[in-house]
């Protein structure tokens, strides 16, 4: 948290600070914030609102559930958030998440982020957040590599125009690509009098049929000119200014007025790079619209004002009947795991990431608690899941926000979007969205990973690729897919640590790691092996350096061998115990359990036992390097 | 395995002979060995028409299944086993597990032994013999000791004669324990005109229904002294030859003849007690038979003659219908994956046991291949599944026996009796067969555990209590709970390694363990804390002496943790780096990275930036303990 611990609380004012960390700042807030956070909160809410609308696309959701799901994680978060640069909404890969598993319909993905709250404000009060460690690096990166390109290919069809893509990714890569050399102009239907309603979403309530949204009618199943061009306009708008922004750096203040006044401009324009061009391809439309001849696809009528407040629907009324709760549950199924799971991830992945930018700690049991609440509480305004947003939490930074105020300010802008702008929103270009969702997700793929990993440390490109390619097929399967393969790979490095074995007359053998259960037998084996192959056998020396610890199943591994080998006139001796090997080894009792303090002196006692036949194979060959070479396994 | 590996093979030879170890040891069999076998194999034959007869009822079939399981693992094991002691047969865990999923059904239970062998010869195939080093030494005992509890009481109630004792563990221990007070001597029905069928266990046939066998009527369900008296007197006579045998050591040869010959024929009733105590047993009730009265529950008749050679049931009859293939594997559900693990695990704890004290190795894949072969080929002579039995396994090694040629002799015996003897094995007391399986599982249970975990290990406690405790209630949930337990427990250590920090002007951290993804945010957590609390902040020296390797996730949280200190002025240098872990962390490219041999010179280092400041802090302590003192993690 950014607020300086104080001396002196008590228990409980500690705990009421830390599950409400607006507690720790608000009584400091200063006017010079209110400035800062005013600016940010205005830049993030110029960001979120046309991403919203573009959002709910990916989640094959009616677009203003889009708008409902973008206020109430401001407001939470402000309250209860750990950092103060992350803003709550709706994001590109949760939005994917729900495309999966609410079957377009907006009352499972309502029921979803209900639930979702709920397991993630028991994963918080349970402090189940350090599960989050087993998430692995690789894992995240594959994951969000593979959602960029799912996501981007995705509005690949809106920028060109085409419809009935199939849903799944190969199919869908497969039907665009066949259908790209089919683009023509197409004779567009007349404009509807009533405005823009002749291209509608489906309408804003629980009853939308699951399959409404993927198939269209084959007559319009072909590549239309009018939104290619203003879709990769689009495109090229946004990839300019977002060049610009990075290129052009502030100005110092002994410029004259007017560069830094152009300079200011421009990185105003490209920060709110997302609204300007929706906006702009807005006036196309609407121009279009006034010509009377209409070559875009638009978004459709939006509904006008707030979401109504109410329960999360528990049911669904269907023409035949009820779908009852049970069976919402049961269809949403691995939903229920993965949804509030990526969410928390998310999260903690990207505060932890500004954390360490701006220079504060984040709590992952608050943040659980966090976003736990908010979609409890969002599920009651008709909001789908919502996460941390890295592009938004990004802007939220760069712009200089103080304290989570600024979440404030964003969500009173996206109300006041709802209430007075909506009738709008229906001239916005489906194509201009697809755009303002590809230059969102681009950055987020990074090819360099598989390079970087390459060189760093290959194994990790199991999980990786294991993702990665999963995440394609089924984005879920691909993240369970890969944590499970980095959890196998772990158990195996403590299954098979590395052992060093030198021989030298003796047998030097040094495992190089604590010694666990599944380790037992491969050592027992290894020495065993090693030291009867010998001819003659010949004395082991283990060396526990650099174990730390040992279980129960190892210490009876360790007595059996010393058993076995002693039956071949073998001795073995342990050196360089630390304490709690040591006492382990000692509690056990092990028949004929013998330990020195070095390696040094566990050589002269075999030496001596085997009186000085093999004197000459070992010699003190100096401190630092205990096995010099020889290295076997 | 036994046989030595000759030199000069070809790799196809190498390979025949590792998947039959017969053609080992066969070319090399001689006439003492012979001799050896013979005796260990009739030894042990004598032992296992008892036991199978007995443990058939801890299953819940009819008595002559025991026999059917006890033939063809002795001439499979023969062929593809690779330990000599081991003798595959129906055994008192996996009887119970069988009567758990089979539901007193034989149809299922020989599927059960088809499908059980299936899954063993694949994972022998696939070489996943490794997956046994996951299930640690606590779970194992904690398994073995409940199962003995719970094998042995369920045998109580036929010491005692109670009928009509339900099967769930502690509802047994409540019921056989309220009606030992109503113990008296019933009015017996007279003896059926037609020798023993008056108290018949259920026809061999594979139509019997589940819950046949799991109540009586209320008439019967009191306590029968003759059973009590008998199944206690043959508990007696079991302890009192098991307790001679180990007294009785095997006399020299100076002593005189007559001492050695009863020396030795004490010793052989002894090895073959369970034969005679059920053979006197059955002496009793036969007179008691013929003398009109019967005050003792029997066998009832056991179908005459070899099992019919025929495939396992893949479908079954029933009144109504035929219940078909995948709803019997449904209705098995876990246990298809609970008996081929638990059968393996008990064949390969036990044949390396005995492989250890017999000095040869044994090969876990190979026994994974014979134990599902002689599954697979035992249902098509109506087996129930088998496994490597302790007690017979100890019988055999005892006796001396040579190579696996013993078992041939063992199944014979057993096919001969079931030719033969199966008329005169409905004499035998029930209470005798309950006698036979108390003593056979009373050695299992290992009280002493507790107290040498306790000493040994406390954590390792957990896993022990977790399985023995869960075993009472569901052996498979005991066993998977235990290595759940063990695996979250190894998983933890991994996570959380023992950090040392000691504070000397500079911090000193050393990770005790390799560094692996779930330990990544931790080690960042506490060289951060412990960096920035200090006033004023002082630098960090990260020895990586036990740290043998690292992947992508630490180092990542390395790079990032170098960032975040080098912004408050903090260095961090790395210093004793062991080969791969610096090539990882120069692969890895880190900004600011500096590391040097050992914490001496990076101490100096530190020193030297300070500019002598605090150079006193820091003396060169000695070579051996880089950390004296300091335990703070």
């Amino acid at each position: 948290m950014w607020g300086p611990r104080q001396p002196g609380q008590r228990w409980w004012q500690r705990a009421v600070r830390r599950r409400l960390p607006v507690l720790g700042w608000l009584p400091r807030y200063s006017l010079s914030c209110l400035r800062l956070d005013l600016t940010a909160g205005v830049t993030v809410g110029l960001t979120v609102v046309p991403q919203a609308l573009a959002y709910a696309e990916v989640a094959g959701l009616p677009v203003q559930y889009g708008l409902y799901s973008s206020f109430v994680g401001c407001f939470v978060y402000c309250l209860l958030g750990t950092a103060k640069d992350v803003t709550l909404g709706p994001t590109a890969i949760m939005s994917l998440l729900v495309s999966s598993y609410a079957f377009h319909d907006p009352a499972y993905a309502v029921l979803l982020a209900f639930l979702s709250g709920c397991i993630q404000l028991a994963m918080g009060l349970l402090h189940l957040g350090f599960l989050l460690d087993f998430v692995s690096c690789p894992v995240i990166k594959g994951f969000t590599s593979a959602a960029s390109i799912t996501i981007g290919f995705n509005q690949v069809k809106n920028i060109l125009g085409l419809q009935g893509i199939p849903r799944q990714f190969f199919l869908q890569v497969y039907e665009t690509l066949r259908r790209i050399g089919e683009a023509r102009i197409l004779p567009v239907p007349k404009a509807h009098p009533r405005g823009c309603a002749f291209v509608t979403s489906p309408p804003p309530v629980f009853d939308d049929p699951r399959a409404s949204l993927r198939g269209s009618s084959p007559a319009t199943s072909h590549c239309r000119a009018g939104d290619a061009i203003l879709g990769l306009s689009c495109l090229a708008a946004l990839a300019g200014l977002r060049a610009m922004k990075s290129r052009l750096h502030p100005t110092a203040s002994t410029e004259p007025l007017a560069a830094r006044a152009s300079v200011l401009l421009v990185r105003s324009c490209a920060t709110a790079r997302n609204a300007l061009v929706v906006l702009a391809a807005g006036l196309v439309a609407y121009s279009f619209q006034l010509s009377g001849s209409q070559p875009l696809t638009l978004t459709g009528s939006v509904p006008c004002g707030l979401p109504p407040f109410r329960p999360p629907p528990f049911s669904k009324a269907v023409p035949n009947g009820t779908v009852p709760f049970g069976r919402m549950v049961q269809d949403m199924g691995a939903g229920l795991a993965v949804v509030p799971l990526v969410g928390v991830l998310e999260t903690v992945a990207i505060a932890k990431a500004f954390a360490s930018q701006n220079d504060y700690r984040i709590d992952a049991n608050q943040e659980l608690l966090a976003m736990g609440t908010a979609n409890i509480l969002g599920s009651f305004f008709s909001s789908y899941p919502i996460t941390g947003s890295f592009g938004r939490t990004a802007v939220n930074a760069q712009t200089g926000v103080c304290t989570p105020m600024g979440g404030l300010v964003t969500g009173t802008l996206v109300l006041l979007s709802l209430a007075y702008l909506t009738s709008l929103f229906c001239y916005i270009p489906k194509a201009a969205l697809a755009a303002v969702i590809i230059s969102a997700v681009v950055p987020m793929f990074d090819a360099r990973i598989f390079r970087t990993l390459w060189r760093v440390k290959r194994l990790d490109l199991i999980p990786l690729c294991v993702t990665f390619l999963l995440c394609f097929w089924e984005v879920q399967y691909g993240i369970m897919a890969g944590v499970l393969v980095s959890g196998i790979l772990l158990l195996y490095s403590v299954a098979r640590p590395p052992i060093k074995v030198l021989e030298q007359g003796v047998l030097l053998v040094q495992p190089g790691s604590s010694l666990h259960f599944p380790a037992a037998d491969h050592l027992q084996d290894i020495i065993r092996d090693r030291a009867l192959a010998a001819s003659p056998p010949c004395s082991v020396i283990l060396d526990c350096h650099h174990v730390s610890s040992i279980d129960y199943t190892a210490v009876v591994g360790l007595a059996e061998l010393l058993q076995e080998l002693h039956k071949h006139g073998i001795s073995l001796v342990f050196c360089s115990l630390q304490d709690p090997v040591l006492r382990a080894l000692l509690a056990a009792d092990l028949e004929g359990f013998r330990h020195f303090p070095s390696w040094e002196e566990a050589a002269r006692c075999s030496e001596a036992e085997l009186g000085g036949s093999r004197a000459a194979c070992i010699d003190s060959t100096g401190e630092s390097s205990l096995l010099p070479a020889g290295l076997i396994q």
